[in-house]
């Protein structure tokens, strides 16, 4: 599937949060890590959402740990009681956590003398080994233990600490993509499509229905590490979404 | 948690497709599924998001199946070849697969004879022993088989197939929430609400940051399926608020 001997990196991302399960908000930042993925070359290859119940954290990171290159979580790294994130993950490590002296002195800093509450005082809970994630927007950081990066829930602060880790992580071969417009349906294309994409083992070829009120056609999306391949692949489509734009266009 | 006998009734949700994972396109399908769960009393426990891969979507199903009342899947029973979650609820069934009749004669009647393609007629794939999930918007049905729901990837899709599933499933105990707006922040709220939540074990208090271009406040949600004691708690963190309003309101 690649034209270089880079390994293929893969990521997981664990969501935290009992809002997000019950529908009360709605996830955006597994979207936004997906997107950062990409542009890395990393194959993001699993989500879970999971509640403010550690050994459901517990569980998710230890198994997206285990399987993946690296992990990213959001949510649950706040000064309040729901916010369990930073245990979970140091009982998932199976390591100790404290107040972080390197966060201390940033919270100081930020906080003036009893305005660093016992609760903000939370947010320098860091599991032993870990290294900071900078976040310059609200100034307690997220932190990465093992191969796992730990990030706030608040979308703005997530994307902040999303640029911090750019530099701590290595990418991989950027999966390249062309997309082609098909005017006819994915029951008309679908068959020939089939037969395309057995014939290009080394890209990945997408089909998604452009649906409003009623199906207006499908989109096509060619995806591969190998641009070669990509380049040859993408011509057979397009020149399969010819001939079908022809046959099936209105007769008079 | 409970004021009545009603059991616990749970949920997982497996979202299916690489586009998802890729971040080309936004889930809002596990969104909408979960506002659902909520309002027929259901617990959504777990969101997995796994790519158009055989044994991932087999893993995921299993896992959650095993574990919940209730699973819900969407994307990937499409015409198209990447279209492969009927064939992988099969497997982790270990049911055979075939055309169905009664999806069959549903296609036949929504396509005439020439247009009914071979593509089209792998929608008529449904696994042994499964109950037909109505789809009033393209035709071509879902599928219950077990506890799992199959349904398609297209939003509008999809929600007509929910509007289907609410009368094959058995809800339970709403939970009841109160949401209390608070205007100071999370670092001066959070000692005292961990407090009050240490006081009323049968609510849930969420506690989320109100979060702009600067923190504005903080947004408490307590819930609980016991009316009598969300109100005792609702009105504790209400009393609490207004306490904190004045002791941080503006002097001059």
């Amino acid at each position: 599937m690649t034209d270089t001997e880079q390994p293929i990196v893969t990521a997981g991302v664990v969501v935290i949060g009992d809002e997000i399960l019950s529908g009360r908000t709605r996830d955006t930042n597994s979207g936004t890590i997906a997107a950062f993925l990409t542009e890395h070359g990393i194959d993001l290859r699993e989500v879970r959402v999971v509640p403010d119940d550690e050994p459901m954290i517990v569980e998710a990171v230890r198994a997206l740990s285990g399987r993946y290159t690296y992990v990213f979580t959001c949510g649950g790294i706040g000064p309040t009681h729901d916010d369990i994130t930073a245990d979970a993950v140091a009982k998932a490590f199976e390591v100790g956590i404290d107040h972080d002296p390197r966060v201390v002195a940033i919270l100081k800093k930020r906080y003036e003398n009893d305005s660093l509450t016992e609760a903000r005082m939370r947010m320098a809970r860091i599991p032993a080994g870990a290294d900071l994630i900078d976040n310059p927007v609200s100034g307690a950081p997220g932190f990465r233990l093992g191969n796992v990066h730990v990030l706030a829930g608040v979308p703005k602060i997530m994307q902040a600490m999303l640029d911090s880790v750019a530099a701590m992580i290595v990418g991989g071969a950027i999966v390249h993509s062309v997309t082609i417009e098909c005017p006819v349906g994915e029951g008309l294309v679908g068959g020939p499509l089939a037969e395309l994409q057995r014939q290009h083992p080394d890209v990945s070829i997408g089909s998604y229905p452009v649906f409003n009120d009623r199906p207006a056609g499908t989109r096509l999306v060619v995806r591969s590490r190998d641009a070669v391949a990509l380049q040859a692949a993408a011509e057979a489509v397009a020149a399969l979404v010819a001939h079908l734009t022809i046959e099936h266009a209105p007769k008079g």
